[in-house]
């Protein structure tokens, strides 16, 4: 771990060190995330994907049940399922989209494991986004009480934040990820080799969270990005290696502080309370998650702006990094702060009546609040349903 | 711990002494599970149930949601609410029976808990036997990614198993017990005064499992039921108490050496490998849970006279008990050797392949095993189809 810090802020320093960066991006990358008997490793590299060793090592077991969407499917089953040629690998493909993460799909997974049957000793692996992390994770945790869990994300959001720190969940049609459990993988195999086939929406999304760590609490990381933003919005390799580690490294971070969001764990819910809001009046079909959360960080800056925390210049590079990764930095037309307003309550971090905002004092250093006063509150939602 | 042990164990030795007895009795009576941080109190007594401050130390917030079934709801629900009259109290009645245990069921829980809505500071409370239990705890393991439980079993089986040790569960048309949790209740507050109400039938499967911890690891215990099994099968109150205090100390011990079966917890599965073939083959709905279990164990006993491990006599005696306790001896006519087998291998407690049992070193030592041969096994089978 240390040595890993070491050479991640050598390289934050020196990018233009080839030598430097040469060993660096030669390994694969391993970040530990430290949780007493249930910690695990996140491997980081190109080309993961065919790295049977790297599986086989966290695979208990013969048989091995892999949860993926269709286009996934599509693009890497295949690969996958010949990486993992000395096990029983059978295969449960669900809808494309945050739609299927509900309770009758996760009852089709279960159907699949029971007509196998797969017994206690299956290990599950969750190939693909956000949705398929969630509700696999979460099938892991309820099958049979528990078995083994992999998580292999395909796609930058779930690279950088879903795969790793044990968050599984359905949502429920009153409220998303209301269901759910805290439950960690054996291993996250993070493969950014897969980046390149994602879609640039989705990928611009993921940007989102990324962002997200430089602002809730790495000043170095969020200075890093204001100077390789073009090259990693283009996906140059190197860059998106290291955007992902550092990413990685931050959350395990702040999951081993604070497993159950008892307290420090809530930072990484910044700018979703807002975002959360424009999901659920958008019906979850029209804004990805990252997009949302885009708009949600600024709102919160705006906030801690007016709360007089943040720079009306620190407010600047915050929106002037969020357009660069090709992200909006308004929310959809129909949002009112009534809108806003009703849709925040509902959401779960609101602990007995009050609304829960993550604010900043700095960029990179980000507190929860319950206590500022609602009128400031009222302007920020008034600048950004007039905007 | 080690005075109540003490006051039991002299209790075992000495129940004709009345004015020990009077003691015993006048308190409420109090095992701790020992589990870390997830350490709760089991509290056995008469009238608990109107023990408004016994409730309000292990609740969190003001928000209280009871499941219980319709026919428990008849006789308490009322009660209990007004009991907890400090508390905002909500209430969903689910349908009684083990068919009701799946995720359709499961899910109408959370429309409950979502429509008023409850917050992540909500507390559950289980108010019924088993399968209210059962899928209560689970509900309350997964909403919001877990809240506040307590259980409140009324049935002799949930107050001497099912509400105790964290093991939460709901049905799968392929399977019992194949989704669910381990999830440790805050506290489990057993009222055997609500045992007055429990149907005849009820009862005694309930004995069942008491007599399991005897014979699984309790010489003393089981030995103290064959001085006062007359007496408990007619509900005696003093017989009751002790019976439910020493098997809740039983349980609190196994579950606190081994919280999610990788070992010694196994053996609370005495009879139940062949109890679930029964109950399966019958489809859940002719037989209850402690009278499969009760032939279950008597199976397991054959298996172990034949092994050569127990006498003919400790035979007898285990089948004296339960017919005693006045449970079935002998399992369904419709069961045939090849549909005991067919239905225990795809029980949960087969480890890769080979059928894993619970049998008798002796009354009082229970061990798992997986290498006995299975033509013993096949004598076992035949023997109990042919009687």
């Amino acid at each position: 771990m240390h040595r890993l810090t070491l050479s991640l802020s050598v390289f934050l320093k020196s990018d233009n060190n080839a030598l430097l960066a040469q060993d660096y991006f030669s390994a694969m990358h391993i970040i530990n995330v430290q949780l007493g008997t249930r910690s695990y490793p996140i491997y980081i590299g190109d080309g993961l994907l065919s790295s049977a060793d790297t599986y086989a090592q966290h695979i208990v077991g013969k048989q091995i049940m892999v949860v993926t969407n269709a286009t996934i499917a599509d693009l890497y089953l295949e690969s996958l399922t010949q990486t993992l040629s000395d096990f029983e690998v059978h295969a449960k493909v669900i809808g494309d989209g945050e739609k299927y993460k509900n309770i009758e799909v996760l009852n089709t997974i279960f159907d699949a494991l029971l007509k196998v049957p797969c017994d206690r000793h299956v290990t599950m692996i969750a190939l693909g986004g956000g949705v398929v992390g969630d509700i696999t994770g979460f099938a892991a945790a309820c099958y049979q009480r528990g078995v083994a869990l992999l998580q292999v994300p395909t796609t930058l959001l779930a690279q950088v934040d879903s795969s790793v720190g044990g968050k599984t969940a359905i949502n429920h049609k009153l409220g998303k990820n209301m269901i759910g459990a805290f439950y960690q993988p054996r291993a996250v195999v993070a493969d950014t080799g897969t980046l390149r086939t994602l879609p640039e929406r989705e990928f611009k999304a993921g940007l989102a969270e990324v962002i997200k760590y430089g602002l809730l609490g790495d000043t170095d990381f969020f200075q890093w990005l204001e100077s390789n933003m073009d090259k990693l919005a283009r996906r140059d390799h190197h860059s998106l290696i290291f955007a992902v580690e550092r990413s990685c490294l931050n959350k395990s971070r702040i999951v081993a502080a604070d497993e159950r969001e008892q307290g420090r764990r809530a930072l990484l819910n910044l700018g979703h309370t807002f975002g959360h809001a424009i999901e659920t009046a958008t019906n979850y079909d029209s804004w990805l998650h990252g997009e949302a959360i885009g708009v949600g960080m600024l709102m919160a800056a705006d906030l801690s702006l007016r709360l007089g925390h943040i720079s009306a210049d620190d407010f600047r590079r915050i929106m002037e990094l969020i357009k660069r990764a090709g992200l909006p930095s308004t929310p959809p037309e129909k949002m009112s702060p009534e809108k806003f307003l009703s849709y925040m309550s509902v959401d779960k971090k609101v602990k007995q009546g009050s609304i829960r905002l993550v604010l900043l004092r700095a960029i990179g250093d980000a507190y929860l609040s319950d206590d500022y006063p609602p009128l400031i509150l009222q302007e920020t939602l008034q600048h950004f349903s007039a905007a």
